[in-house]
């Protein structure tokens, strides 16, 4: 499919990308480059790749796809050190989880010539670095595709199969959608986890051990998204800012009304929302978006 | 074991205990009462239990082990329907998720003779009904005994040795502490949940669609536990509203100090906080409350 593919980061999506490449036959070579010699080492090493360095320039050379899967804040950096090497016709696509920004911080910086066309599949889970990728991490996941002004419609197509032949569902969408609609399905909840988890640490340090004990009770499924990659999501946030902000305060606002009804006892108003809010999980699960069999209730 | 176990409300966890008791027989008979006659019909139908009436003053006449498996704001027409019924030295227990001012509202409306001792089985899934128990339920799962002033020592082992025997570890506190430390693993944990989904539902009405395509970003996860027993969570919270009530205020403290440092782009601030949450899921999966293997990512 393609003669030389360049991931910029291996990490959990970057190096499951490389193995799903590699086990679907996509390229003629694929290479990597990592800042980190020891994560060079380690991709070469578990056959991930066929050259990695941290030589990105020398690296992303003769790349027909070249793919940027490192952290949103990096990007600046990566474009100034590849903008030069990158052939004439090249697509270049990253993964991150906003769009809006970095569409434009790129758009200006490299040649008209290159086909930039972002991606962002929503695959993930709550591990990180180049170990705990795999090759089918992207099967029946959605792959958000938000093209660039200067993305030509044959290479969005070409794109577009390259992450269905990973096992990926595609869509196309505006960048500036992509981010609405994903601050509300992702990015807003990794938050809330975080600061679920961080307000009962800050509250109970005396009393950890006790909090882990009873952590089955509902804060351990936080804890597991609380667990996600700290810069990656550091970087999400920034990034996405202003949908953020937005969101934290209406979701403030709730809260405070679901504080009054306790406080007033009002049984009717609080039914009444935690009837709503079950009636979309069995939508989800129609959806095939999850499965219904119980989980939260597991046995450790 | 027991001559004679009179479960009052089969939903999840009393049909859950219902079933282990009958599978690891501890009970020469087992019977419960449900106010809906299709609920007993069910019961009876499942083999359950062996008997089953919305008559609970028949249903408990002879037990020597009464179980409350109702909704917390159902306690107090449930004792003043069974409190003459009840045998001397019965043992009183129930399954609820806040202890303090149930405990009291118990005491004052019982006699003497009687031994109340609560218990809370840190167990359950986001199903109800008695479809949805199992006997496996509390395997592995912690069991807190909040004992009344009324209950006997000899009672408090044999009701420890009987939550041990459905599988149970357990563990004596006090109530008071109980309801703080619930707060924090299990109450506050449900409420955001209900809070976020809530939150994505007022927002995006004309785009449900949408946040049900893309849930698996992370949202998803918080459905499952909105989906939980509604008319069980509104009890709970009502009935925990000092801790619940503290709880949020620190809550939306750390939420606001967030919002703050992503506004001021503050990627310092906000990697340690991301980074400190990350290390509790690490001593939750050592204390055996987590398996290891990712599931955030799992595939649908």
């Amino acid at each position: 499919m393609f003669k030389k593919i360049c991931i910029i980061g291996c990490g959990l999506i970057g190096s499951s990308l490389a193995r799903a490449v590699k086990k679907n036959n996509l390229a003629e070579k694929i290479v990597s480059s990592n800042r980190s010699d020891v994560v060079n080492k380690k991709v070469i090493e578990l056959k991930i790749v066929d050259d990695s360095s941290s030589d990105t320039k020398k690296m992303v050379d003769g790349s027909d796809l070249v793919v940027i899967a490192t952290p949103l804040s990096s990007y600046e950096d990566v474009i100034s050190k590849i903008k030069n090497s990158l052939k004439d016709g090249v697509i270049l696509t990253d993964v991150g989880s906003v769009k809006e920004n970095i569409i434009n911080l790129i758009e200006k910086n490299i040649p008209e010539s290159i086909s930039w066309i972002a991606s962002h599949p929503i695959a993930g889970t709550e591990e990180s670095g180049p170990e705990a990728g795999f090759s089918e991490l992207f099967q029946n996941r959605w792959c958000i595709l938000t093209p660039s002004k200067k993305a030509k419609e044959k290479d969005i197509n070409l794109l577009q199969t390259f992450w269905e032949k990973v096992g990926s569902k595609v869509d196309i969408m505006q960048a500036k959608q992509h981010d609405y609609i994903l601050s509300i399905t992702s990015h807003i909840p990794h938050l809330i986890a975080y600061n679920i988890v961080n307000t009962s640490l800050n509250i109970q340090d005396e009393k950890k051990s006790t909090i882990v004990k009873y952590s089955a009770g509902g804060l351990r499924d936080f804890t597991r998204i609380a667990a996600s990659n700290p810069i990656m999501w550091r970087d999400v946030f920034i990034q996405n800012k202003k949908n953020t902000s937005k969101m934290i305060d209406q979701f403030i606002k709730n809260l405070e009304d679901l504080k009054k009804a306790i406080e007033n006892e009002d049984g009717k108003k609080l039914e009444q929302i935690f009837t709503k809010t079950k009636k979309i999980r069995k939508d989800i699960v129609e959806a095939g978006q999850d499965v219904k069999k119980p989980d939260f209730g597991r046995k450790p």
